[in-house]
């Protein structure tokens, strides 16, 4: 049985992606949740993962430590994380690889926080222009390969790519196109998103780094809290 | 045929992926290099690459915007670019997964610059951090599957992944343990490495932006300048 190590769900936007790609795909794993600990996190995480970071699967022996090369580990081994056809495959990885190694102001200014909502003053620049490629990739994903995933009919891997962001502009309300919307919308109707976003409403668990990062260091206002 | 392109040798760290990795396994293309010029570089770029990034692999009417995906793209097409065990080629994809999204202050700190030599006045925390996690993944590969190369004993996709770095740590002069040293030793020897380093000190474009975050606008001091 795989073990999936991750963090908390409301926050840890990398954990999310193994994890809604195997739920989304009935693929069977334990997951491990340890939650943040501001200064323990590295002990914690260092006593599964080389890296000391989240998300980490473990196949017995075999330790996979990244996100994306898990993907590529499980594609190796269940139907469906990747698209059949080839260039809807072709297309999907290089979304999400385009994710991994990008996106960088999403990522920094719009820390993944699901159950809450936050307002933002202003746009920067860099998330604009991110926001504007959001658009036009997701356009061409739903409109070449005919929806309503990003690669075609099925929940792939670049679904379970962009799942953080999709939290995100829900979570900061982000200025986005009706198909981007639209997306979202039905990405967050998958029980697999729902059974996650649940769980996260239901922690407990606080990290100070975190909840600053959200807020920008008390810079932003907190529109909702829908956490326990 | 596939249509690779690239931009400066000196300065293009992603470029030098996918190039080092066909070059090395002998797989036929054609090298369209653009170089990079200020401002125009989203215009020139936008023509093949939805990213107006490169390095993007042109396959007939199939377009690979990211080294990542060029890699596995590549990876379903020809024997060697991953290793076959699947030991190693877990282990090879962790890494060249975790450089992708990671090492972000050996990226912004040490821009790439094959053709100069550059004294650091000081090494920061970040990257000095970054240089540990190095040492104990590349010693890791090279322990568990024997060498010389990361994940064994011919040149695969995570050597590629992992070219840049080799070529930040001469053009800095970084320290680096031996296990490092000689493996940066070992692949800056192959041939290549070796075409693409006569490429780089041939060309004879000096690109503002580049040379400045090199120097970091001139506070470095440029200690050989090996360029034409
Ligand atoms: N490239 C990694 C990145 C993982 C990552 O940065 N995870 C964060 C949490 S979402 C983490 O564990 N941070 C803890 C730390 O940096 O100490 C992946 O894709 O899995
Ligand atoms: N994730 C991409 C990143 C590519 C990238 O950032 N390329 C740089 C050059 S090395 C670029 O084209 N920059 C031009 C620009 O940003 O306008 C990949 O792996 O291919």
């Amino acid at each position: 049985m795989y073990q999936l190590h991750i963090a908390n769900k409301n926050y840890s936007s990398w954990s999310l992606r193994p994890w809604v790609l195997m739920t989304a795909l009935d693929i069977p794993f334990t997951e491990q949740l340890i939650p943040f600990s501001t200064g323990a996190v590295q002990t914690a995480f260092k006593a599964f993962s080389p890296t000391a970071k989240v998300p980490c699967l473990v196949d017995d022996q075999q330790v996979v430590w990244d996100s994306l090369a898990i993907v590529e580990y499980l594609a190796e081994r269940h139907r469906g994380v990747w698209p059949e056809e080839s260039a809807a495959r072709t297309w999907a990885r290089c979304a999400s690889a385009e994710m991994h190694s990008g996106f960088t102001a999403l990522r920094n200014q719009c820390a993944m926080s699901c159950g809450i909502r936050v307002a933002l003053p202003e746009i920067s620049a860099a998330l604009r222009d991110e926001l504007a490629r959001l658009d036009v990739l997701w356009t061409e994903g739903l409109t070449r390969f005919g929806g309503p995933f990003l690669a075609g009919k099925t929940f792939s891997a670049v679904d379970a790519f962009f799942a953080p962001v999709v939290f995100r502009i829900q979570t900061y309300n982000l200025p986005v196109s009706p198909t981007v919307n639209s997306y979202c919308q039905h990405l967050l109707g998958q029980p697999a998103m729902q059974n996650w976003y649940t769980s996260a409403l239901a922690e407990t668990w606080r990290e100070p780094a975190h909840e600053d990062e959200v807020t920008d260091n008390s810079k932003r206002v907190v529109v909702a809290d829908f956490r326990a």
